[in-house]
């Protein structure tokens, strides 16, 4: 019996990333939380990042302006689409470059920590549309972390996990529910109600209902 | 005669970035500053950034919490080496992923704005041997800017330049002359004196006297 696998996971608080956490916990790992707070309008997020990360080894939460930019509906004053989930083009919720400045602020702080993985929740299949949920993006970011960074260059490269790519959103919570995931404490809407309640008309809270209803079962994280 | 073309530049206030701002205007660019703050000792190198940025179309500086992991004698309480250009090893200011970061971050913004390039002066040869220095290192990058972002996805992906790449110091400083850089106004010191005074001993010190040597002119920021 070695040391446990150290990992870094990003963890926003939503039904994937803790889904995701629950995942890494499961193989053995030794799970390090990343939360970034990135200038989006719902900071309750966050707080649902803080329950969840109680099943981790450590809990970072680190901010960063993005809404010096804006260029989203999620960093800036634009509205939220609703009920919108039909639309074929990239939405307003996209985030320019998100995931790239989630990953590369993962693979710094996998390098100091010394962690041999990053597991990130993204999702190819019900991803609402963003280019940097897709495989070809994890298979680049893979490569990044190899020729990017002194763990790279002197040993074995940062592993980037992405353990949902190809699951529906039903399958991420019926293998979230065998594992023990709480969805009560997670959290998914773009555009919640100042007292946190979720809006209902989103593209995230369409997916998450959708998938619910789909299994039968109610979402725990709506009473 | 059409738009000019938008690049965002990453300025540090050094000398490299300081060239490679002069020759992105040079080739007609219609050049908006990025310079981020990450918890670095040197705030005077953002001083020297504002003052460099006096040449662009605009500035923009963020601030990015890399001291709250440390990893590195410039995010953190360590000492910065001193004449210690002779060693191999990957050196202790080496910054966790510190370019995958600011290029992450600079393909967000250029996203947002429209731009159509990224220019950097990373440099492969002078580099200390930082990892994230090389030409592996920005083609990776560039296969990323394609897949993960919707400008990628949809039409031309963001151009990464790197025009410095190859060059030697001197051929750095020489190409800037040229273009009317005021290297009296850079500033490259990794441990300067309160008063924003160079050591004259770390690596980046060490690398920019010997250019201006070989060179045979004194360096204007050192009185």
């Amino acid at each position: 019996m070695g040391q446990p696998v150290k990992a870094v996971v990003l963890l926003s608080g939503g039904l994937d990333s803790a889904t995701t956490l629950a995942m890494a916990r499961n193989n053995g790992r030794e799970c390090h939380a990343l939360s970034i707070l990135y200038g989006q309008r719902h900071v309750v997020e966050l707080q649902a990042a803080e329950r969840i990360a109680k099943e981790a080894e450590s809990h970072k939460v680190i901010e960063i302006p993005l809404d010096a930019w804006g260029g989203s509906a999620l960093t800036a004053d634009l509205e939220v689409p609703k009920n919108a989930l039909d639309e074929t083009a990239i939405p307003i919720t996209y985030v320019p470059a998100r995931n790239t400045i989630f990953l590369a602020l993962a693979l710094g702080y996998a390098e100091v920590l010394g962690a041999e993985e990053i597991w990130c929740g993204v999702n190819a299949l019900d991803y609402s549309g963003y280019p940097d949920c897709r495989p070809e993006f994890i298979h680049a970011f893979q490569e990044l972390a190899r020729v990017g960074t002194k763990q790279g260059v002197e040993g074995d490269p940062i592993k980037i996990k992405a353990p949902l790519i190809h699951m529906t959103k039903v399958e991420v919570i019926q293998t979230g529910l065998q594992l023990g995931v709480d969805y009560g404490q997670t959290h998914s809407c773009y555009d919640p109600a100042p007292d946190g309640r979720p809006c209902a008309e989103c593209d995230s809270c369409l997916i998450r209902q959708a998938a619910f209803d789909q299994i039968g079962i109610p979402d725990p994280a709506r009473p």
